[in-house]
């Protein structure tokens, strides 16, 4: 075999790293390429699963006495710290590489500290190769990190005029069958799907994931956020074997009619809509819940919106009109134009006869949302 | 010059065409280009304005002798009927053509068979080629013979969430400027814009096409529905000189503030909401308007969806999300998914941060809906 470009090692590492999405958390996605010292592939690997060995490990298992010599091409900076597996900068020091290449420093604080490791022992350590690609793919881990609650990626799908069902409620189906594949396929890698009790109360949903392209993959966790524990029924899909469901109540809720372990008792919002949201966050966080898929309604979503816990939109946009019915965002808590919570479009992809936008909040930016607002009754149209 | 096939040169001429739009109601736009008998280009033209010479006469004046022997390559059939001007298929006979190349055929019925006559004179004719990239760009007067009523493009502007305003009405601006620029083409392209008296009540708005590319075409003309003639005040800016108006109203309703010449009264509709569109329509078709940019707002559009009346979808989808306000599309009598207005997506494009969507209602098929509404509980979420 041909030399393999430490770019194109690093690109081969990141596919194999999102692998393991939806089934590593509390831990990142990582993948790792080793190459034998005339640049030959003789190992791979990948973060399989929490408490499983790391991608490190994994191919350094599989290059053997082979990577001796060689370089370890690696989408995050090896861990330095022994948690239920050793740290990666001891394996690789261990295996005899003496080149690291990795994509993404590791942001987080117990971990951190491989790559000044790994040069300490003399290894020739190189950061930053398609960090903005491994990142894109890690991205649920580290915004987690970097904001101490799990990832919030609010999905919807709607009519070209922002309907999410029709007039008397209907809404299957508003997509085709491919965008509705693509959803399970976020929930796949999701570690919790949330909806609110107005969703629980319409639709019944089941919030399993269907046709799972990735067998081993546990299911997400099922979260209902069911304020006086009303919309769940004692017999609703939710509750069913598939997968393990938390349905959120307020502490002074009547819920014996709901299984006792899948009870969480959350505190109200302060502002006396439905449960807290932060604290849900932190019990998802304290679960090891590390990206959530919050698949709405549109009250919910508000919700998550006006607290500024939305950190990625996945809109499926259907070629369809229906001129009524309820809007995939209702009560964000902006009035005016000059408030609008702008997005930056990342992608934009067809999906059968559907549209899929992939964007991302912008940061507010005080000042000139309010320039804008000032301005904007001086321009003509 | 090297000689250019013919699919090269209709090509062209459909680009040529394309300079007439808006200017050649109640006339089709068509090009033509020259070839003589090596295939070399020897004269271009295209049909400049309604009253002008036809493609092809300006053509065949550029190619004089050297048309002898030649081919035609033209957009359209060329016409067999004597208007404004003479029939363009003499005046292929008269130059000495030899072959004639048409995209589309001419379904006038006034000015079809011209493809017979040039056969008959011994021309070789052909029809069809690139017919589809031909009534593509010539939709609006294709589907106005259709239909017998001006061809109607709705375009809208809204946020992801559907939202064309914010809750306090604030709406400058929801898209960017090149989105906005993108909507003076349209303005520009069309024989008339039309608003309800909402729009007008909210927004003042002028109407007029500025930064006009093309500053030979004409404005489109202005068109307001405001039945009680409440809305446009007598010093409204559409009422300026930049183009022609019509503040539609109703056969009793008190216009004396109003500029007579600019009056037009309307039935009411059958059903008590505003005036009658049918009635609209021919009024406009009448004054040989062909081409109709419906620019709002939801209600007003919501009648046209209602009345079947709206032939093309332009979406401006900005990435923000409002979560209150009004939606695009309002009381279009649409209540439960299976009666949805589909559409076929023809088109998306990024205009700057923006995405325009270009669509295209499908005809309706009442036995598939009813089939898609009856299993719509059915199957699992
Ligand atoms: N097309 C789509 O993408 C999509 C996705 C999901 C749902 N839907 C549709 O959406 C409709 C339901 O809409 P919805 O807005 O009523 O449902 P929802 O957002 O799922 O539920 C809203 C309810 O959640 C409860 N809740 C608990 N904590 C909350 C908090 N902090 N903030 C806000 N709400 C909180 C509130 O009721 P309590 O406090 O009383 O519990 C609230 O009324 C259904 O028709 C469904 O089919 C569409
Ligand atoms: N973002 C965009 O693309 C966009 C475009 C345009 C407007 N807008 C916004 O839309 C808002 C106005 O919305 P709107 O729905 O009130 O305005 P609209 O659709 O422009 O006007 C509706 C009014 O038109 C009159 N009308 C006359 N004949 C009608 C008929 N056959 N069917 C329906 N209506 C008829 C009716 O009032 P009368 O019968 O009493 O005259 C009706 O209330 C403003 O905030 C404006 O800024 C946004």
């Amino acid at each position: 075999m041909a030399p393999l470009p430490e770019a194109d090692a690093m690109r081969r590492a990141i596919l194999l790293a999102a692998r393991g999405l939806g089934s590593t958390s509390p831990n990142p996605i990582v993948g790792c390429v080793v190459l034998d010292p005339a640049g030959e592939v003789v190992g791979e690997g990948w973060h399989e699963r929490a408490g499983g060995p790391h991608a490190e490990v994994n191919a350094l298992r599989q290059a053997g006495e082979r990577a001796r010599g060689g370089t370890a091409v690696v989408t995050l900076e090896p861990c330095n710290h022994t948690g239920r597996t050793g740290p990666c900068a001891l394996a690789l020091i261990d295996a005899g590489i003496t080149r690291v290449v990795h994509a993404v420093a590791d942001p987080h604080p117990l971990a951190n500290g491989g790559a000044a490791t790994l040069a300490a022992a003399g290894i020739d350590v190189e950061g930053g190769l398609l960090a903005d690609e491994a990142a894109a793919s890690n991205e649920a881990w580290l915004i987690s990190v970097l904001r101490g609650r799990p990832f919030v990626l609010w999905k919807y799908a709607a009519t070209l005029d922002g309907r999410i069902a029709a007039l008397d409620g209907s809404s299957r189906w508003i997509t085709g069958p491919q965008a509705r594949a693509d959803v399970h396929r976020l929930r796949s890698e999701a570690d919790a799907v949330v909806v609110g009790s107005g969703t629980m109360a319409a639709d019944d949903p089941h919030l399993a994931v269907r046709d799972h392209e990735h067998p081993g993959r546990p299911q997400p966790l099922r979260v209902v956020l069911d304020t006086a524990a009303t919309a769940t029924k004692a017999g609703a899909r939710v509750l069913d074997g598939a997968a393990a469901t938390l349905i959120c109540v307020a502490e002074d809720a009547e819920a014996a009619h709901l299984p006792r372990g899948s009870l969480l008792r959350l505190p109200r919002a302060a502002d006396g809509t439905g449960l807290d949201l932060t604290a849900l966050l932190a019990a998802l966080h304290d679960r090891d819940v590390r990206s959530v898929l919050l698949e709405g309604g549109p009250t919910l979503a508000g919700a998550f919106v006006r607290a500024g816990f939305v950190d990625k939109v996945v809109g499926y946009l259907a070629p369809a009109l229906l001129g009524a019915g309820p809007t995939a965002l209702g009560g964000a808590g902006i009035t005016s134009i000059g408030r609008a919570l702008r997005l930056d479009v990342a992608e934009t992809t067809r999906f059968g006869p559907d549209l899929r936008i992939t964007a991302y909040p912008r940061p507010a930016t005080p000042d000139t949302r309010v320039t804008a607002a000032a301005s904007a009754t001086t321009e003509e149209s």
